[in-house]
């Protein structure tokens, strides 16, 4: 399974009370996460905005193992669990800065949507053709 | 099955460039629905804490159905779909205004966590009184 | 001067390791301050935006006084300190449940935009007409 | 004068629907370089807290001049402005990646504050002696 690894660093305002990432952050770091795989399959979600798709999100589902400590570094590890040109899932892993220590595992799934007239639709050739690396992958691994 | 009602608006800044409220935020106003009811079942969350008690996520789900604008009211259904001395699962709807169109379903699970120790504990018994009603029509519900 | 009153409450997620709202969740309840003045001066900010108009901020400058603690209620105050088919500035008061104690005062600078060319604009006689209670005590209060 | 230079990409969320960043990240950006000018100085902020010392914020500044899009890198360059036992005032520029272009300039000024009995004190020697490279840029340029 191809990953696309991201880091960040957690933000003071990032902190809540109990002195730990607010859970909600996590959502957010995933969708940095789907920028970067994006980015590296040589089809920047930007790009895909100009071409008139949007990927909205249908589901997220996140499980919690481990807070992470103000100015912590994130690891996020992306990967697509299902990909058509209707819809798509990532997932994802977060762990520390040496990979090994799991933080948290979730997953958001999308559909392809018109950006003007905001129905689904079919996602171009050469958009699913820049995520073919990590389908092969799917398939191999199946 | 009892339900908790919150409201709050999109701020602009909880829109994001595809013109519609981030996906991020269903987890922040997830968290209002939850404040709402411990302050409703007379337990505010604040004295939760400051009996040295925090509820530690474990688990989020949300499935988005209809996007809101900026500035749409949000209606925040809050219900317990579990709750034990070890652990808690609320549920939320979020509907619009009028409570007739549903947005986004979701739930939160959580562990109960000492403040100091940060290791699992077993609610006080006035904290699980104050849930009763909730889990009284969660049985009668059964 | 005339002010517009808005209310909201500090959430667990603007909370930080400080036990106290983070500093930049001021400069997001200002904005549900001018939300409200612009819907009260029956013109929401919505439209103006369908009016093909933005207001983009210039310059935000924010005084800490007193520091606000989770589920606090926060009364926020605004009024226009200058209003021009060129540039418009508001001012924020912010209090406490009570409107006594003052937790922190600022102001937003703001020129007209054209949404699509993104070029500064005058504003439409109606948009400007939609603030005159407020202009009309500033000009009062000279 | 000594400034320290930070890197961070503008997130989807930090988006709205200007399809602009929104104003108030740019004060979180702001304590991205705060932060990692004290992990350069040899005192992350982290350790600032653990020795029972807080950077309680009394202002913030910003003048926006040039707006970031989605996934544009946000290069922060940080420099102190004021540094004494009582108060610290930190300056900003967010430029491009190239550093050429300037999107803002900003200040945040600060009281040391003591953790647990939340009022003003000195801060020790050590801490200031860490932003001593700084301080003496600071002399230096007078």
């Amino acid at each position: 399974m191809r990953q696309t690894e991201s880091r960040t660093r957690v933000r003071y305002k990032e902190t809540d009370q109990m002195a730990i990432a607010h859970h909600a952050n996590y959502i957010v770091w995933f969708e940095i996460g789907r920028t970067d795989l994006c980015r590296e399959a040589g089809f920047p979600y930007r790009e895909i905005e100009q071409r008139g798709l949007i990927l909205v999100v249908t589901e997220i589902v996140c499980r919690y193992r481990a807070p992470y400590g103000y100015d912590d570094e994130v690891v996020i590890r992306t990967s697509i669990e299902e990909a058509a040109s209707r819809m798509m899932r990532f997932r994802y892993e977060l762990r520390d800065a040496s990979g090994e220590r799991l933080h948290a595992t979730g997953s958001s799934s999308h559909v392809w949507v018109d950006r003007t007239t905001r129905r689904p639709v079919l996602a171009a050739a050469d958009v699913m053709k820049a995520f073919e690396p990590w389908l092969k992958a799917v398939s191999e691994q199946a």
